[in-house]
């Protein structure tokens, strides 16, 4: 099943709908019901909606370094970390699939950065790795828009990563989706840039949910960030950056 | 006006009160309608009643280093930043007065760190230090619980400061309080151990709200904590820590 949340009219409120073949179809239920959601009437093709999230959630725990490539290329005195490096971004920062990404610092470097993001589906805390899986409602993708001159400046990172619309997020949520393989890639105006699977990572998503939920109480809707590959690099205002995951379809979102 | 929220029978909803001479009144209405509330019914005596975090924030950004001697009192090799330093810690980790900070690595140094917090009113983005009041509700105490091993290993601050009840807040939101030269105190077993007034901090809490509406919209129920003075210390199983913002009252919470 493939959930999309899309604007109903030019400034309406957040609905939940259900893409098959391209189209949307207005969803009844909900989708942390357990009940199921049943595609309604015809909304249109997903190009033509204004995608928003596709949740809304009450936290975006983050994963640094978790692909081996990615830890030494911005930093060559990086050490592959042993245990994943977690961080935060606020809510505030989340936009849809469309929407802009609006620089804040036109001056410093803005990378994007392509990541698998995991939703979680059902309360949880210390969960164990192999019953991870069960309190997963699905999968998105995610761009972890990054201020390289503030990250490196203040060494936490929430500010640098935090900006409005620095987490683009979507186009959709699938919930039934093999991650273990799974192709995670950037195109910057059409351009490769970004190409690995999730195969390659440090720590598997299973066990980002064990290691996140053993600090953590975990809620439904919260999303979880697992890291990105090798091949970041800047974006500049007029850029368009797509991040695409296998088998959720492209994010897209025009530079401002 | 002093605001609470407390569970409503044992296992029962929370509930906004309103403090009046050490009673708790039933509230009515909305601390973020604008149109006021008014005390009810007296519930109780605020130490009877099983208190919540006062507010629910959709985030609670922090700050880092805000009081100069705390800068180097754990790493004589930090400097005084020249902007305020952020992080994040999960609205997960909120509890209120009374309710037990649980120490999730008893061989790690776990410390208080007593904070001044900002509880934002209205929603703001790119707001002046001028006009920064005006989107304030209030203010109350919190407790950046910090477990020193994780913070120093990981770098990120977000797992160290983020487990299960490593947040404090409460007991009450103040809506009208001077928070200029306000002191802010810790005593752990009743032993004063923090001891200094906002009038210290590097960044003053109008401040924190330029920059950090800056970044990121800051939405109703947002929680800013501005960080702790000088005198932080490990707490342990059997502790009770207190910290006191005056005319705050006491945040009170036993550790295990």
């Amino acid at each position: 099943m493939k959930i999309v949340r899309y604007r109903d009219g030019a400034a309406g409120e957040g609905r939940y709908g259900l893409l098959e073949d391209g189209t949307v179809y207005a969803a009844e239920g909900d989708p942390f019901a357990g009940s199921g959601m049943t595609p309604g009437t015809a909304v249109g093709p997903l190009d033509g909606l204004a995608l928003l999230p596709p949740v809304q959630p009450g936290k975006i725990v983050c994963v640094g370094l978790n692909y081996v490539a990615h830890v030494t290329e911005n930093d060559a005195s990086r050490t592959v970390p042993d245990e994943p490096v977690l961080f935060m971004k606020p809510p505030s920062a989340l936009i849809g699939s469309g929407e802009t990404i609006r620089i804040a610092n036109p001056d410093h470097r803005t990378d994007y950065e392509a990541e698998l993001a995991i939703v979680i589906g059902a309360r949880c805390r210390n969960v164990s790795e192999a019953d991870a899986a069960q309190y997963v409602l699905g999968y998105t993708a995610a761009n972890d828009v990054s201020d390289r001159n503030l990250q490196k400046k203040d060494g936490q990172w929430v500010r640098a990563k935090g900006f409005d619309t620095y987490c683009p997020l979507g186009p959709c949520l699938v919930t039934d989706l093999d991650v273990s393989d799974t192709s995670v890639a950037s195109r910057l105006n059409g351009e490769p840039r970004q190409s690995q699977t999730t195969a390659s990572m440090i720590f598997s998503p299973n066990h980002l949910i064990a290691v996140i939920s053993g600090v953590m109480t975990l809620e439904p809707g919260d999303v979880i960030l697992t890291g990105t590959p090798e091949g970041v690099g800047p974006m500049r205002a007029g850029d368009t950056i797509e991040v695409e995951v296998g088998g959720v379809g492209v994010l897209r979102n025009p530079v401002a």
